[in-house]
């Protein structure tokens, strides 16, 4: 190549560059290897492509249907449409083909609403406390083992901290609970839990623990109330629904945790076998459980948080059995609950209200009220504010 | 009640419960926790629904089209299609709603062709050696660890035998390696690579050992030979594909795998590092991967494994750079060679002419001829013969 060549190709290359910082248009995170759409654009806006050679109708349906985006069909079956920026977080989305929602090939998989479900991640600045960084990481552990109430195998999720393997300390234990509709891997795949802890744990800000996630959702032959839909305000929810998570769904799960989880996590794990070193939280649903299993087994656990939870409490002398009946006697015997709602979450006037009567009855609690709906990306903003309260 | 119509309900039940031997219909393994369909009927054809209100044709698409159903619509926009008897197994399969071949809603989805595939497993007494079973189960760790060859911090499954954490014992390892579109879960998820270990070991058949699964698909901007069409016998598949994978494909792999990953394996987990305790196998283009590697590496390797493996070989002087060109060096270092294919397999030509090479040459291997195609199905047989023969 002659020198004025090279100095072309160097120009090119530069401006390139250049136009690079400008339009930073990328694929998604979430897409699988080598997929060029979704795409992030530089206002955030994502542009969504899919090949459909025979269809009438196709639009990108984000979170369920919280925002739905025609799409517009071009050359050789190829539909596009672009939405409006976005807020960095996680999105559930599906393309609708012809009024069937189904996957988009080019992004991965999560499991929620009860089926594999397309997912979207929007980066930004609120980003950086889940991304992997070059820190000492922790794993994740697929794990079996048999539970006598359920008679079954079960599959969990275990984060075990940076050097667990190498050291022989023994380590507290968060038991962390997903959603309606998730699984135990929710809080690895969606959550990003051992990331957010890996940053947490390098910069000193939480000590290192162990992170158990199990199904929640046992028994799945019944219905949730029917998600809101697009453009409508929906209903706070009623208490009978409130009352379905918090006092008709727990029994098995309050057996599973205590009497076939905990016994095995304790003999398989190098933990701190007692109250002052377990929590036990959860998201939604989750956070319902972790409020009634954690005050059934106040002899198990000392720290308890409920991530937007699907609780109502209205009278403290008598929700839960009467545990709060005695607010001095709960104080000194939790040494966290934690509470949090954002709010544009449609769990948002029951919790709130929820807070309002633990205040009311002098039950100490943190209470986390933050912008943001009934979305992941709220939730792992829970788990990093939560998790540096604990065992401390 | 009246006795009457107790006696009635209980015929009821009686029979109900016969029938129910006669016919065990029932959800497949691979099915979202609920729902009923996919459902295995008695006489191991498989009977699907998807609920689709606007379409003209709906297929299911068995195989990535090797089987293709007709769906017939019924009440309620519920189409149907039951299949023919299916041999036992796993199969990837997609529903082609008016061309476009999707997810079924029902199904889990895996990773594989580059996206993410509805999964179905047909059960059957071949099922038996990777099922859950009351024995001592090792675990599956999902761990990050830096890769100086490509920058990144990588992804890779590791199955810890059981007894791992308790003991002080140090361990082999087998690298083991997915195919083409498919990435380092592949070898948990679709092939249960845990469960047949956990199964063998209890029976007392293999020695307690470490798998690492990596991801072999390094850099993705390339397309594979296209699929066969249904209905059409391939042509064997030219020199220049299987080179591909030989030779074009794999030094980066290569790097990953000699100077990062092992030194990451043997400081991170309590391994006996050195090439008599240390496997390399993968199937398809992971079993050319691994000859490749393992042959470029034999101070690393002492056992290697080609399942359905992606090669050619013909010319034992000069192929993989002449190490085989003498045969009894070869024999010397090789502890265990290890080579397979199904008869219905597309790469079945090119397996059986490179296993009479190795014959002709004088190459000792251990040739597996099997029944069966190119699916998991065979792989997991294959690892349940393979890992029984290492390190002994």
């Amino acid at each position: 190549m002659t020198t004025f060549g090279r100095i072309i190709v160097a120009l090119v290359l530069t401006f390139a560059a250049c136009w690079g910082q400008v339009i930073p248009s990328h694929p998604a995170s979430t897409n699988i290897p080598g997929a060029d759409f979704p795409r992030i654009n530089a206002d955030f806006s994502v542009t969504f492509r899919v090949q459909v050679e025979q269809a009438q109708k196709l639009q990108v349906s984000l979170g369920f249907g919280q925002s739905v985006y025609d799409m517009v069909k071009g050359t050789d079956g190829v539909w596009e449409a672009t939405t409006k920026p976005l807020a960095p977080g996680f999105y559930y989305y599906g393309i609708s083909i012809d009024g069937f929602i189904t996957n988009d090939p080019g992004s991965r998989t999560f499991f929620a609403a009860r089926k594999e479900v397309s997912g979207l991640e929007v980066p930004g600045d609120e980003s950086e406390f889940f991304a992997v960084k070059d820190v000492p990481h922790g794993n994740v552990r697929i794990e079996w083992y048999f539970s006598k109430t359920t008679g079954e195998t079960r599959r969990i999720f275990v984060y075990t901290p940076p050097g667990y393997d190498r050291s022989a300390a023994r380590y507290p234990v968060l038991y962390l609970q997903h959603g309606y509709g998730e699984d135990e891997a929710g809080w690895s795949y969606q959550g990003h839990e051992n990331f957010i802890l890996d940053n947490l744990i390098a910069a000193g800000k939480t000590k290192p623990m162990i992170i158990v996630n199990e199904d929640g959702l046992t028994g799945v032959n019944f219905q949730p109330p029917p998600p809101p839909r697009p453009g409508t305000t929906p209903p706070p929810p009623s208490r009978g629904v409130v009352r379905f998570f918090m006092d008709e769904r727990y029994p098995t799960l309050d057996q599973i945790i205590s009497r076939d989880l905990i016994p095995f996590i304790d003999s398989r794990f190098r933990t701190i076998p007692d109250r002052d070193h377990r929590a036990l939280a959860g998201l939604s649903m989750g956070g319902a459980q972790a409020l009634r299993i954690g005050f059934n087994h106040l002899d198990q656990f000392a720290f308890l948080g409920a991530f937007s939870p699907a609780i109502a409490i209205t009278d403290t002398d008598k929700d839960y059995d009467g545990i709060m009946a005695d607010p001095a006697k709960l104080n000194r015997q939790l040494r966290l609950l934690w509470l949090g709602i954002g709010n544009e979450d449609f769990l948002h006037a029951p919790v709130k209200e929820s807070h309002e009567a633990l205040e009311k009855a002098g039950i100490k609690h943190v209470w986390v009220a933050s912008s943001g709906a009934h979305v992941w990306t709220v939730w792992r903003k829970y788990l990093a504010d939560f998790a540096p309260r604990l065992f401390q």
